[in-house]
Order: structure tokens, then sequence, then C-alpha cells
């Protein structure tokens, strides 16, 4: 073999075994597994959401309807634990019962509520029902509580009655500025909508009325061409709405405002409480109401104050004609009391992440069957729940940690979601465990779960705007539950349905009020909050709510005969709750979309600036020259800062998209900023005299939590700018909140810009 | 070739290939880095400890004590501005100078501020001195502000004189109810020392002064055997102490309180503003002093209210003798204005987790020169800003960001690093960064760089208790700066100095209190921090604080000659701030301690538990009962809620041990969990009544901001009982307090326990 052919031999096995050496070494590169967020993609999420059931949905609704469930019994913490063994069972990592001490409100067993009407002679000439009729098949329960409103003031008053209208902010100035009527001393009726009713009694309270009586009008709780229960969904004269007529905001207990309704806690005497009325409150149907309604007397009343009874609907003060002497007397002997309630809470531990929290949480308490509320979403939750557990045991687990919560306590002020907003318990360990803190820290979302149903028209959404685009993204993955819609999607048949003209080509989305369990976790502490829910068509259908809303005729045989008789819409709704979620704690990246952020900001911006632009005349009037540096000062500092926040969400999702997904730490810090993000809106001092309420850009309105208001504390300055403030005070506090709101803005720009 | 020899032969070939193969796949698994904590040792830390340099130090506080640097002037501007440049040059990331418009208050140039004493006929028989003897050197510098109090209110009120000792709220109690002396309409004389200025104004306000003279007495401002300056370290009699007479309580600009003192933020009128003093308010030295206390008339003193002048320190109300027609009459004349201040903040940017802060910054305004007060620590962090720009040319790059700062406005309330805390400015964008969120969600701890040297005896550390550790770890790793202890560790001549005897065997470490920077990070945002300096030996030498505090004597020359020749000490202390800051912005897992937090709640509660046994005969007097309710409350609630701390520190650590630091998401959930714990004792409805004192275990006590209170809350609910509380009102905050302080310490536990 000559040297030549020596080499190339030697090369040749040189190269062969390089090439060896070189496939050895490239298989076990690529082999090792490197420590990165796993891209398993989610085909879990379509498996989950086929996993969620009509039928099982139905079941659910069935087995929590049978009893009543007021928060503070024994069937309500029977359910809870019933709840609580069944998620278990389910499959979820834990499930416990958290208990708080709170204040809660009944009627006196022995000496009922109702409203009279009392001659000359003293006799009491009409008196209210005591009781609703028992719908069919219910006969035999015991235990549903007789219509009456949750808080409210001991007392017999006596007096003149003044109608008010809704007793809105605006109807008490056009009785006293407009018609001269002052309704000091005098007993108040009002129609129940429009506003919560909690701050009807505040306004009845602020004008010096001794009482305050509720009624539902045909006109506002009864839908065109429907018959009344049992033969349709209106509400029957007899049937009445209860309530708690508190004016918390956002407190929780009102004996414990700001901490944990616990054993050691102190606690304020009930005098000094958070928003319990000073005077007795209480509520009746139209079948009442029309005794009390038709022999008034004084000033007629303008068109928009008229209901839909056969009455003149005068504003009083007193009756008319032969009845002149006759006055009205309530009679209200419900008591406060401290009292347990229960939250179940169940978990998920994540795989990943176990230190981030994703809860989708509603209440179980009702005030009486509760099918619409809260049954409709409880069962949905519970579906949810049992969905999760199956798919556990295919080996899936979340990224994040998810968190279930059927929340006590709801119909009485948020109670149990609040408490569990400052402290859970470990039952085990017997250990408090505060949680203000851990969720701020912690918590990417909160979705609530309240009624699935309110209607049979279409979906309704009311989120925070980082959640649009997730929220269209599940709705386009899931089919309309619509008959004569097959093959369309849920998200086609809504934006077909539900268009948000006036803004832009996609289905409506709402912003966030208060009235569910959402608002300590949305409004106190900064959590991205949503809700779901199938509603009405709100172009044509004008009543407010549902017509049996808190009423004994909320029964499973209203949504099965009327609402949803496939439940293929509580389905629906139960899928959009649950893939939300199910991303928001299983996708690598944060699905949040900070850009939907800013196109809602700077649409605040503007409303704000069309408030102060067209506003009151009383900008003139006191201020000329402070009327237009507010509109510099909204244009200056307010759309800078909107601006700025638009120009760091843009810039942060173009980063997003750069991202090296295989650095854990890279997503992580990514994700903690845009958790952060509705972090950054709260300010620790809170809306003026509303400590509790924080949030920047969302907060129910003063004038009725049910409505969220954006820029709260610029709209309340602007609103007391000739109504009720003193002028230079008045124009001080709107110019301090608009710098609030300015410097609270570019703060969340912050928040999504590079980190050092 | 046999079949046989074939295989062996193909076995052979197949047995090569296969290990060759091997060989790679192993050479190619282990070449992969794996994405994981570097687990570089930080030898790194040892060079930059090494890189600190006496010699250096010397030059900085030569360099930066040639002119007076008073907040708000073109020259303490122009420091900022050459600090930029330098710690550019240094090789920092970034450093920016940021800005803010706040109160600050001065003399009024053309009318001076002074003290005098008027005959019945209206001459000035007494007038003190307008400005101090110049020192040395110093005769050609211009723009020395004479001694004054800033924020005093104007006016020139007349009076008589009562002598109150150290204007303490004990003083004035002796005062009012012992000596039966009503200080209502006088003019109260008091010396420093004990507690901050801020307060004696406050307690001399609340007693119904109408104006009040501050005085430096030997007895406080002179230590034994030491001659007055230049040939020693003592006060001269011409000497007087600055300050600002402030009762901010952590509110920042006195103007805009809570939000940051930006163009567009809404603004208080000064008579709203935070804090300001009613009442003039002016300080003299002792060589005026005595002019006015020789001829006082009235009370003889008790003993311990007897200085050290030749004076007989009588109380009055007024003159004895020949002078009891004389009149005190102050001339105050300083003014408030908005000013512009200056920050500058350096950053070097984290090279893995950039979204995690640790700050050491410290304050440049200096009332004159500022030899001790700030410029020896300002000179430290100049010269760790040069060390750490080192090593970034060697390669190293911190695991965190590292932020430096030279707060300006220290001496005016805190109002640079305050307002910092607040909002930040990034120069280059025109961009208001808000910051309060950003510290709150991403800062590891604050170290503070305010004077370096106090006294010429041993080091003083003052820092939250998880911090503990990590002092005694570096200062074991640094050596003994004295003379005479060569080859001793710093941590041993600290220990033999200073043993922590009462409680262990180990150098003493104090409790924060306020006085200087930290206390936005600290007490408001909640952030562990720390603070280290030389001092001096505390139980041999009684004097307050050193003797040319705030004089015009704190020049280069008296750290020169007296307190620090070889520079040797105030190396030793920026290593100590170096150090830790190093190791908590470089150590994979953060080294912070929570079992010695769990150990110093311990020691707190029983605190707590001595002084309501202790305390009052009010006690027994009011409430029997409610005393023995008491004692049970503090055992079963506060201290459980230490017990379960405890545990929960202890099961923390013992997971930590276990930690796999090869995971980085398990060490950031780890490392978030330490940072959060301090945070965890943030109570965001603040203290009652001081809405920015918001930590529950630590703040300034109500009646001394330069003292750090254990439990605050109840500590002062504690303090009411019997003095100024009606009883039942005192005693439910008590328990009140009780039970925020035992939710609070609950809150701080959960945040160790495991995450899901």
């Amino acid at each position: 073999m000559g040297a030549r052919k020596k080499l190339a031999r030697w090369l040749q096995w040189f190269t062969v075994f390089t090439l060896l050496f070189l496939v050895g070494f490239i298989i076990g590169w690529f082999a090792r597994p490197a420590d990165k967020p796993s891209e398993k993609k989610s085909d879990f999420l379509q498996e989950f959401l086929d996993e969620i059931h009509a039928g099982n949905i139905k079941q659910h609704l069935r087995k929590f309807t049978r009893l009543p469930h007021l928060a503070g019994t024994k069937q309500n913490l029977r359910l809870a634990e019933q709840i609580q063994e069944e998620w278990l069972k389910f499959g979820l990592d834990s499930a416990e019962l958290v208990w708080y001490d709170v204040l809660l409100s009944y009627p006196n067993a022995t000496r009922p509520n109702f409203i009279s009407v009392v001659d000359q002679h003293g006799n009491e000439v009409i008196k209210s029902s005591l009781a609703e009729p028992i719908p069919e098949g219910y006969e035999n329960v015991s235990d549903i509580v007789p219509p009456y409103n949750a808080f409210s003031a001991q007392g017999q008053p006596e007096g003149e009655l003044v109608y008010v209208n809704y007793g809105r902010t605006e109807d008490f100035f056009k009785l006293q500025r407009e018609m001269g009527i002052n309704c000091t001393g005098k007993i108040v009726i009002a129609r129940y909508g429009k506003i919560f009713r909690g701050n009807k009694v505040k306004n009845a309270m602020l004008a010096g009325a001794k009482g305050i009586v509720l009624y539902s009008d045909p006109a506002d709780y009864c839908a065109d061409s429907v018959k009344p229960y049992p033969d349709g969904w209106n509400l029957p004269g007899g049937g009445a709405q209860r309530g708690n007529v508190l004016n918390l905001n956002g407190a929780g207990d009102p004996l414990t405002p700001g901490y944990p309704a616990k054993a050691y806690t102190y606690r304020l005497s009930v005098e000094k409480g958070v928003g319990l009325p000073k005077i007795p409150v209480h509520p009746i149907g139209y079948s009442d109401a029309v005794h009390l309604l038709k022999n008034m007397g004084g000033a007629f009343p303008p068109p928009d104050w008229k209901g839909a009874l056969n009455v003149s609907y005068r504003i009083g003060p007193g009756f008319n004609g032969d009845f002149t002497q006759n006055k009205v007397r309530m009679n209200v002997h419900s008591y406060n009391q401290v009292t347990r309630i229960y939250n179940v809470i169940g978990r998920i531990r994540g795989a990943e992440e176990p230190d981030r929290y994703v809860i989708l949480g509603g209440h179980r308490d009702a005030w009486v069957f509760g099918g619409i509320d809260p049954v409709s979403g409880a069962a949905a939750t519970h579906e949810t729940v049992r969905a999760a557990g199956k798919l556990l045991q295919k080996g899936w687990r979340p990224r994040r940690t998810l968190i279930f919560a059927s929340w006590d306590a709801e119909e009485f002020g948020l109670l149990g979601s609040t408490e569990w907003a400052e402290v859970r318990e470990r039952e085990q360990e017997r250990q408090m465990m505060e949680n203000a803190k851990m969720l701020q820290q912690r918590a990417i979302a909160y979705i609530n779960a309240d009624s699935a149903i309110e209607g049979m028209y279409t979906l309704r959404i009311d989120c925070t705007p980082s959640l649009h685009t997730l929220v269209y993204d599940i709705t386009k993955q899931l089919m309309s539950p619509e008959e004569g819609e097959e093959g369309m999607t849920l998200y086609d048949s809504w934006h077909k349905r539900d268009n948000w003209t006036d803004n832009r080509d996609a289905p409506r989305i709402s912003k966030l009020g208060s009235g569910s369990d959402f608002e300590a976790y949305f409004i106190r502490l900064g959590i991205a909050s949503g809700r779901a829910r199938y509603t009405k068509n709100r172009k044509t259908e004008r009543y407010s709510s549902y017509p049996l809303y808190h009423s004994v005729y909320e029964t499973f045989e209203l949504v099965e005969r009327f609402y949803d008789p496939t439940f293929r819409r509580m389905e629906a709704v139960t899928r959009v709750r649950g893939g939300v979620a199910f991303r928001l704690a299983d996708a690598p990246v944060l699905p949040l979309d900070c850009n939907e952020y800013a196109l809602a900001l700077s649409q605040y911006a503007h409303t704000i600036l069309q408030l102060a632009q067209k506003h009151p005349q009383e900008m003139e009037r006191y201020a000329v020259t402070f009327a237009s540096l507010l509109l510099s000062l909204i244009q200056d500092a307010l759309f800078s800062a909107v601006d700025n926040f638009t120009y760091a969400a843009q810039k942060f999702h173009q980063r997003l998209n750069t991202l090296d997904t295989t650095n854990s730490l890279s997503v992580r810090m990514a994700n903690d900023q845009m958790m952060y993000l509705e972090r950054a809106f709260i300010d620790p001092l809170g809306l003026p005299g509303r400590p509790f309420y924080r949030h920047v850009v969302f907060a129910p309105s003063s004038h009725n939590k049910y409505a969220g208001e954006s820029f709260p504390g610029i709209y309340d300055a602007l609103f007391d700018i000739g109504n009720a403030g003193e002028p230079e005070t008045a124009w001080s506090e709107v110019k301090r909140q608009i710098s609030v709101a300015a410097f609270t803005v570019n703060a969340a720009a912050d928040t999504l810009r590079p980190v050092a």
C-alpha cells in the first residue's frame, strides 16, 4: 500500500469517525431537553371545551334549585359541603370551606314586615301582602324568606307618601328644584329599576325621607306580550323583588371594613357600620303598589314618570279626595345579626408557575331557589370544574394555578368574595391566610360566574379591555347555540345581533360596573376581570334586569321552560367563561392585549372631554377661565398620558413578538408586566370618600353601583359642579382628579416599558 | 476470512462506531448549555470589595466639599451634573438627572433672622448673631446660608420666655401637669437633642406657644475633653444647628402629598401644605443662648432639665430681677418657594433579571459644606460606582439591575428620594415614569448612603431583620479599619465593641427609624432596607448626633483631622454598603433571612406585652376587665400570629435548602416570596393619621421621627391611654391596632407559605 493510498484510507476512516462523532454530537445536543416553557400546543383547550355539556348543566341546575339557599342558613352550608365533596370527587387538588362571621339581616319570624294605610282613626285600612304566592310544585318547601330589603332599619314610621319615580339623583333634583316638593319627614315610594336600590335609599335619606317603599312597576318588570309566571316569564302582581339596600362601596362586611371578618378582628358597633341605611325600607309587588298609588294627590307627574299601572302617578304628598287624612305606615322588624358564611375554594395547582393564579368564581347563595341568580352560574361553574377534572385524569395540568370559588352572601353585599379577597384560611392548618397581598402579587385574572343567563337573545360580555381579544378568540372557536344557526360561530351570531357600531365592527363588549363578586378583585385590587352571560335584546327589550329577578319564581322550571330549553345557551356561556380561564391559566405567553386598553383609554378621555365641553351651563356661570384651563388640562395632561400609554403598549407588543419564548425567565418577565398592567390603575389612596374603590379608570357610578363609569374621579368631580359643590372647591377637585388620572395612566404606561 | 472472523471484525467496527457515537453524544449532551441560573461563584464580590479604596474616597470627599451645595441652588445642580458625568465615565449604562418642583424654604437675603431681647421701652438690648464665624480657609466662600430652621413661619412674635427642656411630649406634660405652667402665648426655648426638631415645634404649637427658639446646649453638643473646632471636633459657642422643622410623616413635597411634584400635578395652597409649622422657629448657638437663659425667672428646673451652661435653667415664664419687663422677640423672615431640585439616577442593567432592582441611594444636598452630612456618604457611593464600573470592564454584569441615586433636598424633608419613589422621568424621552408601583413590584432592597461616619468607635447598622445575616456575612469578609486590629475581621472588631448582650452574642443591629432617605422605600413602600455608618461609643459618648452636626464647621478638614485620618473607616463602611448591595443584586438565591424576621417579631411582641403589663396605672383606673382582655388579646392574637410567622419562615428556609437551583422559574418564585416579605407588612390604609407611614412593624415614633418604634400602631394607642385619649375610644383603638398587627403578621407568614 503506498503512502498516498494509506493517507487516503486514513482520511476515509477519519471522515467516517468524524461524521459518526458529529451525528452522535448532534443527536446528543438535541436529545437534551432545554429548560424552556413547554410549548405543547393546547389541543387540550378544544378537549376541555368539548367536555362541557348542556345535559350536565341542566342536571346541576336541577339539583341545586330544589331548596332555598339563603346565605347564613343551614341549607346553604349543606350545599357548600355538597359542592366541596363533588369538586374533590371531580379531581381538584383541594377544595376547602372558608368561613367568615359577617353582618347579615333577616326578617323577624314572628313580626312580619308590611306596608299599611292608616285612616284618621288609626285603623289599618290597607295592608300589603306578607308573602308571594308560592309557585306550583314548591308548596311544601319551608324556609322561603318573604320579600324584604336586607339591612333595612327597623321602625314603624307613618307619614304622607311622595312618589319619587326611580329615586335617582335627577329624580330628587326635579322634585326639589322644579316641583318644589320637600321630602323631609315623608315616606317616599320609588319604583325599582334603572339604578341599584341601595342608591335609591341613600337618595331618599339625603332628601330627608323617614322611610322608603320600593315596588316593581309592570313598565319595568313585564315584557311585551309575555304572560306572568308560570305561563310565561313575566312578573305576576304578587311577586316582589328582594335585595339588600347597603351602600358599602366595596367595604365587604359592614363591621370590618378593610379587614377580615374573623374572630380576632376588631368589629365596629352596628351604629358605626359601613353603609347601613338609617331608615326603614320595604319592597312590594304591583298588586300591592296599586293600592298605595291609586288615591295619591298633589302634583301631576312628568310624562316619563308614569309607569304602566292604571293609576295617575300623582306625586303627592299624601292622598286625595276622601283619603287626605290617611297616612302610610311602614312596619319593618328585620334584624341584623353576625352570622357565619362559607365559601368553597377549589384548586388545581399549576405545573410550572404555581404562584400565578387564575380565578373563576361565582356565588352560591340565593334569595330563594335562585333558578337564574345565581344557580344558572353556579351550575356552569360546577360543569367547568367537572370538565377540568376530566382533563386532569388525561394527564393535563395547567401551567398556572386555577382557583374555583363558590361564594357565599353575595346577595348581602358581595360579602363572601370580598372577605376572601382580604383573607382565606387553610382549614386543615387552622391558620389565617392573608389574601389581598397574595392576590395583588400573583393573580393573573378573575372571571366572574354569576347568573349565566338573563335573556334569550345573545352573548353579553363585560370585561377589562385587555381581555377583549381573548374573548373574541374563544368565541370564534365556539358555535352558536341558537336554532337555525348551525355551523355559525358564536362570535358571528353575537356580532350579527349586537354590533359595536358606534365604535367598531365587532361584537359589543361593555365596561364592568359592580353588583357582583368581581368587585373586590377588579376595583379594589386591580386584577383583570370579566364576566359573560346570555342576555336580552338591549334595543327592543326595555324592562330592567329580567322580570322575575329576586322573586320566588326564579325556579328551575323558569329556565327549562322559557330561557334555555336545550341548555345550549348556558353551555355556550360556560364554555366562554371556561375557555377564557383555561387560556389564561395555560398559555405560556399571557393572552392579554394592551393595545385594546390603549384604545379604550383614548375613548374614555374623549368622553370626558365632551362631558366637560357640553356639560353644564355652570361651567360658564362660575368660571369661564376655569373652563378653558380645564379643557387644556384634559388635552395636555390626560391626552398626553393616553398617548404615552398607546405608544408604550404598541412597543410592548412589538417586543413580545420577538420574545425568546425558550427563555423561561424572559417569558415570566413579560408576563409579569402584563399581569401588573391592571394593578397600575389602582390608586392606593382610593377615590374620594370611597377608599375601597381604587381603580382610577373603572368604578361603579356614585349614583348607580350597577353601572361602570370610566375615569370615575373626574366624572364625579364634573358632576358636582353646579350640582352639589361649592364652586371653587368643586373646580379644584376637577383639576386634582384630572391630574390623578393622568398620573395613573402614565404609571400604567410605565408598566409596559422596558424594565431597565 | 471465515464467517466468524468476519463477524468478529464486524463486531469490532460496530463497537468502535458505537463508542465514537457515544462519545459524541455525551460531549454533545454536556456541551449544550442548560438554561439555568448561572452559578458562577462570585469571585467578583472580593474583587469588587478590593477595588474600593480609602484614597479615592478621600479625593471624592475633598472634591465635593469645596463649596456649599444647598438644595435648590446652582452649585448643587452643577454638582449633580458633575456626578452624572463621572458616573457615565465610570461605565454605568445610564445616568440621568431627574427633576421635581418642590417647596423649599430660605432666609430672606435682605432681612436677616435673629432673636432679640426687648426692654420696656422697646429697645432691642440683646440680639443673637446673624451668622456663624467662618472657619479658616473658607473666608472667601460666598453663599453660606446662615443658621435657620427651614419652613419656619414668618413673624415677629414677642412674649415671655419659657424653658421647655428638650421640648418632648413628656417635657410639656411635666410643665403643664406638674409645674402648672401654661405655654399659651409664650415663646418657648428648647434645647436641641433627644428627638427630631420638628417634633419639638409640633409640641410647642400644641402647647399654644407663639414661637420657639432652638439652641444647642454644651451638654448635648460637646464631648468630654474635646476642644471646639478647629482645634477639636466640639461645637464652638458661635456654631448653630440648621434643619427643617416639618412634620411631613412621609408625605414628600408638602404641596403634592402622595403624587409627584411635577408640572401637571395639582398643588395644594401653602396654607394647606402638609406639616408646615404655623409659628416662627429659629436656632441659635450656646453663646447666644446663655444671654437668654441667664436672667430667666420662675420655677427652678428638675435636675435632669439642667444643661451644661453656667446658668440656673429656671423655667420662667419671663425674666427675673431687673429684667422682668423684658420680653423676647423673634424676627423670622424666611420664605417658602417652589424650587427645582435634581436627583442623579445611575443604572447598571441586570443580565438575567433586569426587572429586579437593588438601590443604593444617598443625598447630595448639604446645609453648607456637608463634610460629614452627607458628603462622607456621597463620596462612599461615588467610590462604589467607580468600583462597579471597573468590574463591568472586566466582564462582570450583575444578575439584577443596580440603581445608584444621588438625592436632592433630603435636608428639606427627604424630598428628592420621596418624589422619586413616586415618579421618575426619562430625560431623553421627556416622559413621566411612575415609580411607586414599579418599585413595589420589582425592588429587592434599598441601601441608604447618607453620612458614612458620625463617630470614631465602631460600625453601626440599622436594617430590616431579613438583612441581619447578610450584614454579618459581609462584615466577616472585611477587615477592621482600626489601628492595632490588623488581621481582625470587621465583624470581630464590631462584635467586641458593641455586643448585643441583652439579646444575643453578636454585634448589635438596630431598628430603622427615619430621618434619612430610606423612609419612602421602607416605611411607605415596604422595601427591605438598611443603612451602615461608623459611629461613636453609645455607652460613653452621650452627646446628641455629633457636635458639629448641620453647622458650617462640617468640613473636609473635620473628617481628615479627627474622624478618619486614614479614611479606612469610611472605606470599611463603603465596602459594607457596597458588599450588601452587590450580593443582593448578584446572588442567584436572594440572601435574605426570614428566620431573623421571626425572631425580631417575637421580641417586639414581648415588648408590647411588657408595655401593656407595666404600663399605666390608667390601665387599672379605667378598665380592669379591659386590661386582662387586652393581655389575652395580645397573647392570643399577636403571639399566635408571630408563631405562625416563625413556623412559616422555618419551613420556607427548609424548602429553600432543597430548591432545584437549576430551574430558573423555581428560583424566581422563591425569590419573589422573599422579595415580597417586607411588602407584606404594609397596610394600605396606613397608620392612624399618617397615611404615608404604612409599615405595621416599623415606623418612626410619633414623638420622635429619628427613633424607630416597633408595632407603632399598638404603641401609639397604648400611649394615648390616660394621656391623650377619651378612655373608651382609646381602649377601642388599642384593640383595633392589635388586631391589625396580628392580621398583618399573619399576612406576612402567608407570603412564605407554599404558593399553591
